[in-house]
């Protein structure tokens, strides 16, 4: 148990500085308007990217999942141990954390940088309203968060059936974070992982932590669909 | 039976809320000019991994057409018995139409978000002429849709037929999908998808839906030319 | 032979109707300075995956060479017949030419379009000097062209060797393609393949017709250089 | 012997001349806020697309370390012999050398090409401090470089295991490679490969020397860390 918790602290560890560190360090590289930096498309790839890779790496350790919503969903669809799943959450938060903690010290290596908290995506936060990029209502950013995490979790829950093609489900679940990504960083920054969110808002400041919560029930209600839903479209067919 | 619809209906709401979404609410971001948003390439790539991840998904349950013409060019091509066609296609567009739906009300999280039916791509319609994202003509942006679909339906019977290597055949399907956009998001917005074309239309106004024939009768010739043309090139060698 | 044939006749065709038609429909789409356009990153992409898809739909049909260099270097590397160098070099610059032919049809639906032969990359041409997009002389043209595709033939001779990994040829190959595009657009407007140069150059006018020699000559060294290296290094290792 | 350093001097070249090739010809191409060059997504895309590439080529020949510090990454973790380090990392060194020789003499066939080895990137150099491209502090630099090196070891070690999916690596570790390049560009320019670093600086003049020493310390730092943790992670589960 204690490779699988260090797979999945390492892992989340990769996530949040692999994707909240693209965002924080390149997406505006420049300033506005230069097209040098990597803007949302390098931001989406990188979120996905930490995925692929991670899941390759660790996918045989742990199962890779590096985000609490994926761990719930896949016990409600009938894929995971519920007695693992605290251990599981608590490594992803403290995983995430130490990467975000890390990812500030590199930043901080820049003459003049600041968190300005109430600057929508400070340090890569996700938010609602005025938090959110595009200045998205809690109503939109809540149902966004519910469908983009219940169809991230059909897709997990698909490539990794058995009748799915063998080793190929890392891709499938990596690129569909970076879709994710394509769609709703204008909405919410996109999470559909509270353990990424935690991680970044508890240095983003007290308007992140605030709006902590959506974070943490939007993306559990949204895998618990998802994980159910897959959970009959996949079953034994005839 | 049920399951196979159902796939196909979710397969499609995936393509249409990633690609469509992607297109509505991220491709501009910040305005013109503004490279934080994800442009045609971000466009192009969300569309391709709704169909790489859904097939990973999907593709044991149903085959993960999520688009009438590629249905169609496989019965062309032998590989889809026609009786399923009917079902699948109806199947497909309700999922796209309630994927349309969904964005829409996404969309409207956002202050002073509207749709203008006479713009071009407006809510990621498909167009000609004065709807055409660069003012194609009609012969173009048929022509276009033609040799897209069929090119389409090429990849997907190939990389599916029995001796292509096992497995890979969502990402060479998927990313054909993104080089198709690659290639004509400027011609039509591209279509290559009769439900996807639908699905955006009944929201995006008279204008969208006065123009919606091209995008089955096109697509459909595509199909059934590439369908057929892949079932003489891949059959037995000798 | 005949569906040999036609695979290659295909492939070239998707290969120039998709790597030329991003160029010249997408490329710069709204002008100088917008990002929505694709850029060189989405050309690049535009040609690797046109390789990697019909890489997948043909190679089990013809091997999907799609370009006369490689068919040149994988005859010098040992793995392809000398008496069928010249049916499917025809076959490459016929579909090559017929996609050009189509793309023009379709750029010229939009109002206002014209090929300007003095502008370098007009209608997705290669050059060196005045012709080349970043203005690089002859000799710098030609040193690249000989080590970008010398390399492209050790990449397609490793990745389809008996010891590499089955299946995963495709996606090496094709990505190769687009990691020779990022780095030599700005050189020559990258060639590494003589029918895809051959077919654009016939239309778009004397200056990229009067430099076509070099995109045979250069391409055609490199190949030869790549496929006996790679014959060496790949041999049984002791 | 001789085949597995000719490999391993190859795929360092294509790891310099496609990854650096495509920072100095292609990343700003048009200038300041033109959006047809490539930018940073390219250039990391195009680091990884050389391992990806080279890997599917060379990985059956000499396992495809292209990078000093992946050899001793791989050396802790007991996964190669430490009497074959000292060739490999000669190998690397001098094919990464005669990559940057080659493409200085590209370069210079665009007039007006010069190197000012004042600015940060200068000749795709890395650098800290005046010469970090965003201006990163040296302390940041040696962070984002061991955990950077460390992270990629981890993912190298992880996706070659015998538990996982067979003949993934190569996507899985060139991937990793473009995802710390879309973190770390701004930082350092991105090195975690030593011989990359010293392959350019030996043409951009005194200020990349004279910063060259952090290349070495640090990535070897983080490969050290990787190779020992995944050592423990992987081992045996019980």
């Amino acid at each position: 148990m204690g490779k699988r918790l260090a797979a999945e602290f390492l892992g989340t560890f990769w996530l949040v500085l692999g994707g909240c560190g693209s965002a924080v360090l390149a997406a505006k590289f420049g300033g506005d308007g230069n097209p040098l930096g990597i803007g949302f498309v390098g931001v989406a790839l990188a979120f996905g990217l930490t995925v692929l890779t991670g899941a390759y790496a660790f996918g045989h350790v742990s199962g890779a999942h590096f985000n609490p919503a994926v761990s719930l969903g896949l016990w409600a669809g009938g894929r995971f141990a519920g007695k693992d799943l605290v251990p599981y959450i608590v490594a992803q938060v403290l995983g995430g954390t130490l990467a975000a903690f890390i990812l500030l010290h590199i930043a901080q290596g820049q003459p003049g940088f600041a968190i300005d908290g109430s600057q929508a995506g400070a340090f890569a936060s996700n938010g609602y309203g005025a938090l959110s990029p595009g200045g998205y209502s809690v109503a939109a950013a809540f149902l966004c968060e519910v469908v983009m995490t219940a169809m991230f979790l059909v897709v997990i829950m698909g490539s990794t059936h058995g009748k799915a093609p063998a080793g190929f489900a890392p891709i499938a679940i990596g690129l569909a974070l970076t879709l994710i990504h394509l769609i709703s960083i204008p909405v919410t920054n996109t999470s559909v992982n509270p353990a990424r969110s935690t991680a970044v808002a508890l240095f983003a400041g007290p308007g992140a932590m605030g709006q902590l919560w959506l974070f943490w029930v939007a993306p559990f209600l949204g895998a618990l669909i998802g994980g159910l839903a897959y959970k009959w479209i996949g079953s034994d067919q005839r």
